[in-house]
Parts: structure tokens; sequence; C-alpha cells
């Protein structure tokens, strides 16, 4: 396949125009040269996670649903997907993971948010599945598959499980935890550097204690960002970028299973869940995941923030992926994996190639 | 006077090694020259919001008393000051300006704090005093000698009294406020360009709005800062670094009467503070000023953020200086008022040069 005449961006190297060629799932040359464009060609998004999208969910749906999931997601430009699940009964779970497990690309693996959570900072999290971590029961739920987990460092055995996943290549994420400082910074100094849905679901930033908000601020946490401008502000996601800058973020969407359907009443597990104008909520008010498309996410982050483009494939791309190790992905360089989202000059996608075929045309 | 063989520091060259040679009260000559040195010079400190120092008080001080309280502070290493009202009648207020306004410099004017605040954030500022601002009331209490003053633009009236003291040249300092985000930016497109005491009496940064708090990070507010560990912890003061930068940052000490004594029952604009370990409150629990000295405040900066020394020159005295366009003073130049702080390696004052005489030595 050759792609001619668009801007390529390139999250290391940065923006110029040229030609990409691929052979197979790889790209085997670039062409940089002087050219009039009308597309942009950006590395494949990746959505580590996402509960659901257009009742398909994590929780329940076969190997047929995560691929036809899967295929949906291209129309978003989204090329890595990991599934999530919620805090649920260590059977489920596994139920979960014997339902995925054979999935291939574009799912990357699963993410595990919960259920070794902190009961107070639940959010929409069902409080029955909420419980401490034992190093047996991680040692089960987390096959290799198993990429990434949500955990909240207060739980007792924290170290100890955070030693085994280590050691097993499996990213340790904080989330839904009510830390202060001194604590996240113990995390943070034992190789928990990444925070699930900043800064949801942890303590406010106070100046007598950061806590989990400033903790994630001011030591070189990776932090996921639900850019919906419902989760958080337009401005709280200005002041993130200006802080944490460009290498630091991870653009997520946090999905559920209205993500892509009207409003109306769903569920998320287990939890009665209810969609008005696009906001997901619990009977008690909490938000309840978000109905955010990825790309929407991205051209959000790109109005809000004002950032390059360069900037933009690294939080919609490259940084996911580094975070979790994934390699040969998220660059546009030869060697690398075909992925590609091709863009408008309004960051509106106009087609998805995933290794080296178009999956996706407007 | 020649000082010799020393590191001099000035905000904006930076650090070197040599000799400085005044003149009357001015520096005549700078010789950079290699040398071992014992001695770092930086300009004099300047504390621009203080309420009171060792039982003598803005609010009933007599000119002979502020003469007394500039001169205690030369042993703090500090060569401007600006004492500060409380919210008060006008009649007191007039009666502070009618003591202040002889006195020459190292008092560099009067910073007004209050009382045209939010009564919702008063702090520590008694309430019976606190009211609308009105241009008429405010062009009586602000006379030429009035530099700064504290207010909340929540207040009816504000722009119209902003847009006064602008003409003015007297600088508005957002303060005691409990402004959200867009009222936050509104007064910074106008002008109002500054924060009090950051973040005390502000409200807290949420994701869903940044308010007070977040404003003062997201946008190019300079921001005073109390760097005693007390009204913000240590890593509220590294955090406020990470993002201002060192050209946003305006030490002070915002004391107040049990300042340079020892614990026990005091006042502060007509309410009772009690001073335990060195911590004021009132009776309430609310902190009421501070008891640090100027130049603990400086060593805590540079301790807490490990800044550089350059840095250090610009957050205790530059910046304050500049912000109010205050001439001449705050860097090691040729043609510069010769005010100097001398410190030892480890950031304690050694001796203090106002207008080219040694005002103190250890």
């Amino acid at each position: 396949m050759k792609i001619e005449n668009v801007l390529i961006v390139d999250p290391l190297i940065g923006e110029f125009t040229g030609d990409i060629i691929t052979e197979g799932k790889t790209i085997c040359d670039i062409i940089p040269h002087d050219c009039n464009y009308e597309r942009i060609v950006m590395p494949g998004f990746a959505d580590v996670h996402t509960h659901a999208f257009e009742k398909i969910d994590t929780m329940n749906a076969s190997k047929e649903d995560f691929e036809k999931w899967s295929k949906k997601n291209f129309e978003h430009g989204v090329t890595s997907l990991i599934p999530t699940t919620v805090s649920a009964s260590k059977e489920d779970i596994l139920k979960v993971i014997e339902n995925i497990k054979f999935c291939g690309t574009p799912i990357e693996g699963l993410h595990l948010e919960g259920p070794f959570i902190n009961p107070e900072k639940k959010g929409a999290q069902n409080p029955d599945y909420i419980r401490n971590p034992s190093v047996d029961e991680i040692v089960e739920i987390t096959p290799d598959f198993v990429r990434l987990i949500t955990m909240a460092p207060e739980r007792p055995n924290f170290y100890e499980a955070l030693k085994y996943l280590q050691k097993k290549n499996i990213k340790v994420s904080i989330g839904h935890s009510g830390a202060g400082y001194d604590m996240m910074e113990k995390a943070y100094l034992n190789g928990a550097d990444r925070i699930t849905h900043f800064p949801n679901a942890l303590n406010q930033l106070h100046h007598r204690d950061i806590s989990g908000t400033g903790s994630a601020m001011l030591l070189d946490f990776n932090v996921e960002l639900i850019c919906d401008g419902i989760h958080s502000s337009k401005e709280f996601i200005k002041l993130t970028y200006k802080i944490k800058g460009s290498d630091r973020i991870i653009l997520i969407t946090d999905s559920m299973e209205a993500a892509g359907l009207n409003d109306g009443k769903y569920s998320l597990g287990g939890l009665d869940v209810y969609v008005e104008k696009g906001v997901a909520r619990l009977k008690s008010g909490n938000i309840a995941g978000s109905t955010l498309l990825f790309d929407k996410g991205v051209k959000n982050f790109y109005e809000f923030t004002g950032c390059s483009l360069k900037d933009l494939s690294k939080v919609s791309s490259y940084n996911a992926l580094k975070d979790l190790n994934i390699e040969n992905k998220g660059r546009i360089k030869i060697g690398y994996n075909a992925n590609f989202v091709v863009l408008d000059k309004e960051i509106n996608v106009q087609e998805t190639i995933f290794e080296g075929k178009t999956v996706y045309k407007k």
C-alpha cells in the first residue's frame, strides 16, 4: 500500500509531508517530500480503558462480540483496544478472560479496573465486589493476557501484589483511591507510576495535603484522561496539559455500553445507569463511565489545549502503548506496524488502516 | 563600599563571582572575576505583605514604630517593606495612612488587604468591616502611598474600582475570594493579574471548576506565597514552583504581631489570635497570619524546591518589586540601588546593606 502526499505525524519526529509505503502488516518505507496535502496520517489510536460500546460490555461479551466491537471501533480510528472490567466476583472475571483471551489484535489485552480498590472512592463501581487483594487471587485473575490493573495503594497487601505484577510485566495503575501525598509518593517510588482516569475518584488537591490529584501533578505519573468535557472541565484539561506536558497524558474513553447509542437506561457492572444528553450517571448522581467515542476525545483535546499534532499523536496512541510496553506500534517509522488513522484538517477520521489494510473509509 | 570575592546573584544574569563597588546609595561597578567565596550577595529581600512584627502592628503603629520595624527587619535581610492593613473602618485606614505616609525607604508604601473582599472567604479578617467597594471610598483611601490593594472580583463595582486603580498605578491583587474560573479569567483579562497569599482564602481546585486555585495555576497570574510549611505544605510549594516557574512567585510573610516573639495570645484586626508552636489561629481554628520571618521563608523555599540561587533572588526580591513597578531595586546591576543581603552558603543572613551602608551584621 502506498499512502501518497499526506502530512505524516510521528510522535517523536514530528510533522512532515510525504508518502508512506507498507508491505504486509508493516511500514517498509517513508519518503519525505514537499507537497500540498489534504490528509493527515497519525498512528492508529489506542484506547486502553473502555468498558463497553454499543451494548457490547466487557463483562459478558462473547469472542464474537469482542471482534464486532473491534471492527466498530475502526470507525473511530482505534487500532489498539484494551477492554476493561469492573469490580466483579473472581468467577465473573475469569469468565471474561476465557472469552477474550484468544482474540487477536486490535485487542491487545485486558484491563482489570478493580476489584482491589477503595470502597469510599468507588465512583460507579459496585461495592458488593470491592475487596482486599491477595496474591493468590491476583495470580489466578492475571494470566498473560492481562496488561493492566487499577488498584488503590491503601489496600492491605498492595505492595506484595505490586511486586508480583511487576515481575509479570503487568502494569499497576492507581485509581479509586483515597491516598494522601505520602502514600502516593511511596507507591510511585515503588514503581506504580500510572493513574486511572485522572483525577476522577481520587482525593482533591488541598494545599495542606496535595493528595492523589496533586501527587499526580507533582510526580512523574502517567495519567489517563477522559476528554469529554464532563469528567473534567476544559480548563482542567488545559491545566493538566500545562503541568504534565504531552509525554505523560494517555487519552481514554472509559466508555460504557451507551457509547455510540442514544440516551436511555443502561447498565454498568450490575448497576443501573441513566444516560441523559450523553452523560451517564447512577441514580445517586455519580458519573458512571462515559459515552465518549475515542476520535471525539482526541478532537476535544486538540481544541481544548491547542496542542501540536505531534503532541496529539503522543496522547492518542504512543504514550498508551509505550506505557504498556507494547512494541512496534504508536509510531510512523520503518519496521513499525502499519496501523494508521487518516484525518482531515479538522481532525475528523477519514480512513483507518489496520495492519496495512483499509478497514474503514468514510 | 567594596564587597570583595563574593558570589553575586542577579535574578536575570544569574550567578558569578567577583566584587561589587557602591558609591552613595548606588551600585557603581561590578567586577566579575574568578575567586573562592564564602559569601553570597543577593538583592535585598522585599516583603510586600506583612501585617505586623514584634508587637508593632500596621493598624496602630506610629511613624517611630514603622521606623523601628524597618530596622528590625534588616536582621532578616529585608530592604523593601510594605506594611499591610486588614479590613477596618475607613477612618482607621486613613489613620494608618497618616502615620505611614512620610516614612521613607525601606518602607515602599502600603498594602490594603481588604476591606472589599468576600465575607465567605474572610479567613482571619474581621467580618464587621468587610464591605462593597465604592469608587468614592477607594479614592479616599488610596493616596499615592498605597501600592497594592487586595480585593475580591465578585464584589459589586469591582471593575469600576479596578479601572480607577489601574490609572493610578495601584496594583489590584485578588484575594479572599470565592470566584470560579469564569470570574477569575475575566478579572485576569481585565488586568487584575496578581493573587494574594495563594492559595489561602481562595476556592480549591475542582476538576469541574478549577476555581481560584486552578485559575492561578492555569493563567499567568503572579502569586504571593507564604513559605512557612503551615499555610501550605512543602509539596504544594514544590507543585506551585513546578507550575508557575520562578517568574510568577512572590514570597511574603503575611506576618502578624507575634512574628519574632514567643507563643501566646495576640491580636489581629481586633480579633484574638492564639499562637501555639509558632502557628497563629483564631479561636475558630482559622489560620490568622503567620509568625514567619522573611529569611526563614526564603530558606524554606530554597530547601523545599531545590531551586537555583538565581530563581531564589527572583522570588525573594525581583518579582515583588517588578510587579509593583518599583524601579532600580531587585537587581545587582550598575545604577541600581545598593540594597543587598549577604548570605552564607546555608542561606543564613550574615549582613544586610541598605543604600550602600551596612545596617546589620551578624
